[in-house]
């Protein structure tokens, strides 16, 4: 019995082993690389983080959370042309996604929160958002028993600040990757995982140019490019990394969007001027490469970019400890 | 082997059963009675519904969904004084919770929709609230390929309509249910489960007559009652169950609300004018029952309530399907 035991067993690891190997020779040198196998994390934080993401209370109405712009329902992002703020106030640009939002070189459209952690501040203390302040945000958290109890958990003691909060949404942030997409199979080797439409289609996403600028693991976030490279762009009002650096060079420039689930997250472009994914591929090469994509090209790209449409993560909704009476009380304005 | 395979299971059977015997036993006869065991339920209707309960497409603005105002974070409710509806209109009414809703005799405040079925059909189309229509509601499910696969699969067939809509989210929404709370265990049997503090304010609650209303497996919304049977109540504006029969009886009258999870839903009343339990439990031995109640009794009916906070629903957070070219688009307004 022991016997037989060992043997099936490393006969097992034979095949096992013999798999990967397989899999590991046959992986493509590409210029889009596939998303990682999850790092080890750290759960309490995630956790944490992961309240916090879906809390409303770190809105000025309690109305408002993290995940009301960046709904992990619908690709991470709003689907609206502009998010929803406080009072209904309309924002001036497009939700990006958070899902696989780690992968970006900085954060927001014009890069000016360097990581995950730095852009999680932002939104709540953004009037046009929701509308809080980082002191009414931490007294809130503050007033909440359970709450202090995780941030000892996971921080050694009770202080709840801007720092750990942030700190702990980026944390769940960074899990919120969406690896396994018919691409990225096909990017590790196995042949059958896309379509011939869809492996066309990347042909042309390279051979066209697409690529210079949609690489790297997020397929986009590795750089700054100006809107209309070569045919000036429509929308000339938002002025991307300008506002960040000042420099007249950086007028119109903008993080180059992730493409990854680009499916999920109509509309597009900074400014959402369509909604429709053809149009879209269409625009970039008449914009940023000067070429007219016939319509039998486009929608080969289309079938390449809807293969770029990974597994979602998986959300246990969390249960929110309650507010006390000494809770600061929601204002809806 | 055999023999010895089937004398272990009767044993085990015996045990199960003396247990079962033993809890049926010591099962207290009162007023409440414990949240029911789940019935099954239909899985596929279910996450059907699911999805439709988190769909802000589902409203005008693409922004607000069912979950919007019935939080399952937050008890099911939106812990407001009323619900933020569209370009942030404020409701007329406190946000019921849709926790144990099951179990009311009818759904709104003013029970104007006889069942959960009925009632989600009602804030889709409502100006104030989602401001959307059944039929645009139902163009955009129509216009989604996977939306309409899972109608085929719970229905039979393709057709999406208002009636398939609202029995899929009422379908979710009875399986949304708290059981295991400390009292619900102590009725059970368990004396152990509920603090002395609570078991006093327990006798309490049925001695001064709070049980008269609240009772049954919700604790309340068995009944329709007058907000002020003894003393008359300050908000003479909302004018409750009339609204739905037009008797002047009826004036002020609301349905009794759960006090299943009371602790998780500030705040209270149809007018939320307390964020406080404490505070609320001494209106209501003011306005309803003309008694003063001290604080050391009103802590011992708030230990009490707190011992209704049940088991949570744990919800996998749906990854709802992409829209199309051919989806009606959200008009923020």
């Amino acid at each position: 019995m022991m016997k037989k035991t060992i043997l099936v067993t490393s006969l097992a690891c034979a095949i096992g082993l013999g798999g990967q190997l397989s899999i590991a020779e046959a992986a493509r040198n590409e210029p889009i690389t596939p998303i990682p196998v999850q790092d080890k994390v750290d759960a309490p934080k995630v956790e944490l983080g992961k309240k916090l993401f879906f809390d409303p209370r770190l809105s000025k109405s309690g109305f408002l959370s993290c995940n009301s712009c960046h709904n992990l329902s619908t690709g991470g992002a709003d689907n609206l042309p502009s998010s929803i703020g406080h009072k209904w106030q309309l924002g001036p640009i497009n939700s990006p996604t958070v899902l696989n939002a780690r992968f970006n070189l900085a954060q927001f459209w014009d890069g000016r929160a360097k990581d995950l952690k730095e852009q999680a501040g932002g939104p709540i203390a953004n009037p046009g958002e929701m509308a809080s302040t980082h002191e009414i945000a931490v007294d809130v958290l503050s007033s909440i028993p359970a709450y202090i109890a995780e941030f000892k958990a996971v921080y050694g003691d009770k202080k709840v600040n801007m720092d750990r909060v942030t700190d702990a949404i980026a944390s769940f942030e960074e899990t919120l990757v969406t690896p396994d997409s018919p691409f990225d199979l096909w990017l590790k080797g196995d042949d059958a995982a896309l379509s011939e439409e869809a492996k066309a289609g990347y042909d042309l996403f390279k051979n066209k140019g697409c690529i210079a600028c949609h690489n790297g693991t997020g397929v986009g976030g590795t750089m700054y490019q100006k809107m209309g490279t070569v045919k000036p762009y429509t929308d000339t009002k938002t002025l991307g990394r300008y506002g960040v650096t000042g420099k007249d060079a950086d007028k119109y420039f903008f993080k180059v969007p992730l493409l990854r689930n680009i499916e999920l997250t109509a509309p597009y472009f900074h400014d959402a001027s369509t909604w429709d994914l053809a149009e879209a591929v269409k625009m970039m090469g008449e914009y940023q490469l000067g070429l007219k994509l016939s319509d039998e090209e486009t929608n080969k790209i289309v079938a390449f970019l809807k293969a770029l449409t990974g597994k979602q993560p998986q959300i246990s909704y969390p249960v929110l400890p309650p507010s006390t009476n000494k809770t600061p009380k929601p204002d809806r304005g």
